[in-house]
């Protein structure tokens, strides 16, 4: 059943999966006359990549993006543009436990009632690996952005731990391996994490990512809302549980005065004083920030034997070894990125058809 | 732009504004030879109908629905099932004020931006008599669903007040006016609301969706993952700004011992020891309940005069008069029942192809 | 399963039967700020209509078209607009023959089985009564082309009788019951459909569509080429055997020097030298007016009995009385003219997309 | 503009360029728990290459294809399957002067106006080369219909030289390099074709397509309808010109009597005592055999000189030398037959979705 693509004018299908060959993504909709290299994908590619801090999974993967079709003479061409990255550390190990086992928390045992057959080498189809594809998608959807819109993310929750808003600064997302903006939390989560990977467990997180500089008019009510874009974008996303806009589940404590965002005359147009809203109003972006937070569960990789059945129906135990990130939502701030480049990317083009 | 539809073999277009002649909606894929007549699909409507209570708008409004086509003799046929609900209080008044000037926190502002023109009656295509259409939709969709798989939903948090899990009973959701599981709860909030619709303010809420008898394989990952489709829905839902699926947000302060879901024999296939997951695993169910939230903000029509600009980018003020709802929620449980089931038939539909 | 929807970014949804309360369509993504009103459209749905001339079926429909939504004084906004057009001479008749036997060259045994069941009032979904619908959407898709592009046809071959293309005249077409643009072959048609009609048979024709003032540019290669929409669109209406763009099966009999058009340097851009090619190549509109023909089979309601099976399986005859037309073809000349205008609208619209 | 995907159930997108460093397509949909290796994709692809006789381009390609993912231990997955074909003779030439004219009759005049940039190396995307990937497709999509139904073309006419229907042997078709059924036709072409090539000439074809053993049912009325999705489905094949369904144009001819085929009782169910329906009404199968035919156009590449204008606007003459087939409707055959298995692949599973 098809369901491996998104977006509706700017449209991707991704494919692989964590032990075959390669993965990729062919980028179906990319207007021409973009520049467009690999060197422009792999930054992207490398904030991902694992391995990088002992924080995530030492699985060691180069994460090469290859073009291999779609542009010519270093730009875009408005024909599709496929994209490949090889698989390189599909590290030969037994994988004939969890062959037989479902790991509790993971896809196994649904990919195995859904299709009567799963690659249960690491994952497979279902491994978080798919979404290198799609931060290489994301760096042509900035491209289609241009510079004036800016899309950018941060981890503010790690296990119970929150950052204060108060101490957000954007440069001190790059200056720890967290992603984090709160240069005092980033230094407790060091010790805190370290603690969760020597126990062998792992903890969930919260990402936001904010859009700036976008126009106001982008989404398509009543089914195609910006926001209702965003939420399934991110909810797309290996081991996302919960997405919010704006004030989110906050917003069902408040009182509608506190709510709405007044609106008052601005030198460029309306000026509101607020964003309760995070920048969506009816599904239709305001021109203000756009802001989008989703949670991520802990993964279920973890050293601690949990009970489970196996392919029989028989009644075990299971120990996930394996090379794994003990905050699996650190690595999902550039996912994020890139989901939210593409939606807007999709709305960008989808608004030009309607006001040329 | 077309964005008015919703799913790939079940699939569903809404037409029509607040104060137009009529609104509806054309169904398309329904299989053929279910029973269905305007009987099937009324109760629904009459569950989110307003005027029921002091607690929603006193607009006045029988929508009787009317099926136009695909059916015969009581039965689908395969064809497209048209929907149709005229407007029968489209009061009279004075739309000189909202006209002119943009609503805080309504999407009058947005639609301005996007299209040039929008009809300011009543919000037009934004109101949220819009979801009338979709919840005679679900109507069918239940239909598609049979018997064995049940979808409700109901009230769990009022402003501050949430219910207590340990107290819920599903007979008490139809026994207030607020679809609320938690007989206590149901009866301080009634003096809570009155307060605040007295007070001419608002308050947001968070209702849950719960499926029963969902089998497992349902759901197409990567982009169409069931956790996916579930949260566009919901976002969907006018005035939605959260959704998060099973632990959702709680899922993030959780270690990777306590959230994955242990699995044992039972009698009839495995047995999950917990439902952390809300009845989804790598965007397919589990067979487990499926569990959503979702939390609405509070009506931004309020009689506080709030601060605004006009078409002309003057500052000005306004105070929305109206019938309102207090709690906009209250209504919002049927609706989200709506959207589940319209998920959960379009994923069994799709199933049904892949593993006939 | 969803079939009833035509289009990506204008895109629109018909649904109703032949003997049902009523027809209609939705057209979503129309561009706001157009004029609209019912009498752009009703000029199109007379043109179509029946009864008009002895050479036409006598079932006397007003064909009476409502826009019940996606206007406000008298402009598009941008929101679905939902079109209604009521049955009103739904001839109360005996069906029970209809009902048990398999009209041959009709869709009744096919409707049978793929939805073990059919509504056999006068074919149902399956009757041409649909085309109503989407001459009325073809009104607002030549709103979206506006007056540069101008889409006109004719019908060219009435059985084995062709027009003379040297006396090509579209001022005749207006002026005889067949769309005709030969005067001369207008009158020879008379005396030769009287005979048809008054020996109850039919005949099949010929028709051909031509786009003047259509930018070069439009249609999305590969899946989404100009002429394989055109194709696509011109094979759903009802009767349709065959399909050709500008030479079309003569091109089969052309070397490589004859079928290629010259370009020589114009005034306003690159001139071609014929217009074998009917103004696509590659899939994208080359400036040059794009011609379309489709070949309509006789229509199968005669009065000779006919071999054939009833829903046991039985063997009978059937003889289809009732109200038909001798020579179908001729109403489907505004039907191919609708589904020409709307195969443009769409693609311009996705072309502003590209290249803004 | 996204444009370069097919189907619903079973949707594919190809990507790549004649003079790129691979071309490919990635396939959604596809059902698990298939047989499926190189092998069984390989005699199509070789069946289509080029360069096997002097009838087609010299050009070599392996045109050898590589599964990059969905399968695992030799069959299906349910996931993805990434095909990707690496084109080996890109023979390095001088593309100077193409690169500034336009070809008549190819698409270098309409990419060039769509996309203001175009990959001028053999035509970029909009060569025949996209083919390979398709008829690769199409080896899946066969896999999926299974051994009861089988899908098979022949080249009927050669420029004016028809086949005689009463020859017809099957058994021919894969024993002259024409895939022609007629064993004298095949004769006579030989000595035609060698005097178009030795002139450097081209000459046109048409090509049918013929599915035995589909089932009645599949085909999803109005717009997705079995017949209006092959006519699609054909012409985005490059250089087609023409589709017809059964007796297609000759249809217009016929009187209702000769046209719709009788039934009778059979042995295994109804009986067609002819089939000019081509084995579809009301844009559902029939059960009978599905007749398509297709024109296909002589290529512009051709020796003769021909006018036409640069990218400056400046007149000139241009000859196509190269590697070129002076019949291009002799590999249309094989791609025929793939869009044909695709087509029904698709409204295959539709079908299952819609009656389990």
């Amino acid at each position: 059943m098809a369901g491996n693509s998104f977006g509706t004018l700017f449209r991707f299908t991704t494919w692989g999966e964590s032990h075959g060959p390669a993965l990729g993504a062919v980028v179906d909709g990319v207007p021409p006359l973009l520049d467009l290299s690999e060197d422009d994908i792999q930054p992207y590619l490398d904030k991902r990549r694992p391995g990088q801090s002992r924080y995530t999974t030492q699985r060691r993967e180069a994460d090469q993006v290859r073009i291999l079709s779609g542009t010519f003479e270093g730009k875009t061409t408005g024909t599709p543009v496929s994209l490949m990255i090889e698989n390189t550390d599909q590290r030969s190990k037994d994988y004939s436990e969890i062959a037989r086992k479902f790991r509790p928390g993971h896809a196994d045992y649904t990919y195995w009632k859904k299709y009567g057959i799963r690659d249960y080498r690491g994952g497979g189809r279902s491994s978080a690996r798919e979404t290198a594809a799609r931060v290489a998608v994301g760096a042509i959807a900035r491209k289609v952005l241009g510079d004036s819109i800016k899309v950018r993310g941060a981890l503010v929750q790690m296990g119970p731990h929150h950052i204060d808003p108060d101490r957000w600064d954007w440069d001190q997302v790059d200056q720890n391996p967290f992603f984090c903006p709160d240069e005092q939390a980033a230094e407790s989560w060091a010790s805190y994490l370290d603690g969760v990977r020597k126990a062998g467990s792992s903890i969930g997180a919260v990402i936001e990512v904010r859009a700036e500089g976008a126009p106001a008019g982008l989404g398509a009510p009543i089914y195609d809302k910006l926001d209702s874009d965003l939420a399934r974008a991110m909810m797309t996303i290996n081991a996302v549980k919960g997405v919010e806009i704006g004030d989110g589940f906050a917003a069902a404590e408040l009182p509608g005065e506190d709510n709405a965002d007044e609106m008052r005359a601005g030198n460029e147009g309306p000026r509101f004083l607020s964003n309760h809203a995070g920048g969506v109003l009816g599904g239709i972006s305001t021109g203000q920030d756009i802001v989008v937070r989703f949670a991520v569960k802990p993964t279920s990789s973890i050293l601690t034997p949990r009970r489970t059945i196996d392919i029989d129906g028989q009644e075990t135990e299971i120990v996930t070894k394996g090379r794994h990130d003990p905050c699996v939502g650190i690595r999902a701030v550039p996912i994020g990125e890139a989901m939210m480049a593409i939606v807007l990317a999709d709305h960008l083009l989808r608004q030009r058809a309607l006001a040329p």
